[in-house]
């Protein structure tokens, strides 16, 4: 006699945007209101939980100086969820494809045989150039761009994975930020291009600091929360741009 | 006596995202509901339009073989809608700051004293990462991921301008991936690179090609709607991953 199939949910991979709960897609909203579970990361704000009242919320994620749910028990809390409900939802900060170890969940989930859909979010780096109103590409100027994070891994040494692109966007920055900055005066880009560094997007406390490369390279005032740099020519101030 | 102030409406930069009119976030969705008259791109789908019934629709977009309004004749435009109405939304295809020309209209807007906002938007590459279910990143494998388009002007030969990250998203890629392909394998990158090239991302006519770097730069088959090249070793299929 063969073991009884398991019968499974399906999950979803949610991306949450930015933080301020109408930056969600509507359909990633829909989804929440209808589903039985959440597993939702650290970043993800209470404003953005209050969409789905009815669902069982289990927080997963991880920030600085709090313990983090390895992502091998996550993995095994949502096989085991979806054995349990009808409707899944993974919720993630930003965008479940952009740094998101989505690829991980994804196997375990796709090895478990259970049906996963992935609902795309605002990624930190777009939400951050509507907010400080900097186009992340201008036309003649700054015609591609690059989103990275630093490793602290002893093998990835931070200088070793550097993309070139003529908009730089560095996420999770922080004091990272300022190893990079060296690393592309020394690489010979010019010491006043411009920087923008900014905390917390799209949420009340965000908070904007406009740099030059060389005063980066000097260091960065403290910051609290998820830091997001951006550097480059599209960075540069418009003549009657608005002060942020 | 002094001329008599103009007195303007507040015009919002919204990105439709890519098509799917549930993937537009609740805060686009609710300015559109809310608009006195939308200008839109040609990429914006009818369905994305059914959001404001109520507004004036204005198309000032291009499409390959239709005649574009020049960008001059659209700022234009933006101003004066705004000299005759209070809500003035100029919705755009993806996300407003990436290959959307935003540095030309926030110019104009700026420069007449009108109030503009960004709405973000979910940009193609995302939304392609979800449907196909390939990370654009992944953890130890492919940390960076830049996102640039093949300019066609002389100046700027499609060869000079390439970023150099371990993910690539070529925006409007179609026939100029084969010669990025044809670059990338000159530069070193290995043949069988996994490519996935996507056309109509999130739409009922959304098409999925599975390729590597090798095959592309021998050629690509016809394409008709916007197409979206993303490659590097995050495209690699999982062991139990679904069919496209």
């Amino acid at each position: 006699m063969s073991a009884p199939v398991p019968s499974y949910g399906k999950v979803y991979l949610i991306g949450a945007g930015p933080g301020a709960q109408d930056l969600i897609t509507l359909r990633g909203a829909r989804l929440l209101q209808q589903a039985d579970v959440v597993l939702h990361d650290a970043l993800v704000t209470p404003e953005m939980l209050e969409l789905c009242p009815q669902a069982e919320k289990i927080s997963v994620g991880k920030r600085s100086g709090q313990r983090s749910t390895a992502q091998q028990a996550i993995n095994a809390q949502l096989v085991e969820c979806a054995s349990r409900y009808a409707l899944v939802v993974r919720l993630k900060g930003g965008d479940p494809m952009l740094f998101g170890r989505a690829d991980e969940e994804l196997r375990a989930l796709e090895e478990a045989g259970i049906e996963v859909e992935v609902v795309p979010g605002i990624t930190t780096a777009v939400a951050a150039a509507a907010a400080t109103k900097q186009p992340l590409t201008k036309r003649g100027v700054s015609r591609s761009v690059a989103f990275f994070t630093s490793s602290t891994a002893p093998e990835h040494p931070a200088d070793v994975d550097m993309p070139d692109s003529d908009t730089l966007v560095q996420y999770m920055g922080g004091r990272e930020a300022i190893i990079t900055a060296q690393r592309l005066l020394e690489q010979g880009r010019l010491p006043d291009t411009p920087v923008v560094v900014i905390e917390n997007v799209s949420r009340a406390d965000q908070r904007i600091l406009r740099l030059t490369l060389d005063t980066l390279a000097h260091g960065l005032e403290p910051t609290h929360g998820p830091v997001l740099v951006m550097l480059g020519h599209a960075m540069a101030r418009r003549p009657h741009q608005a002060a942020d």
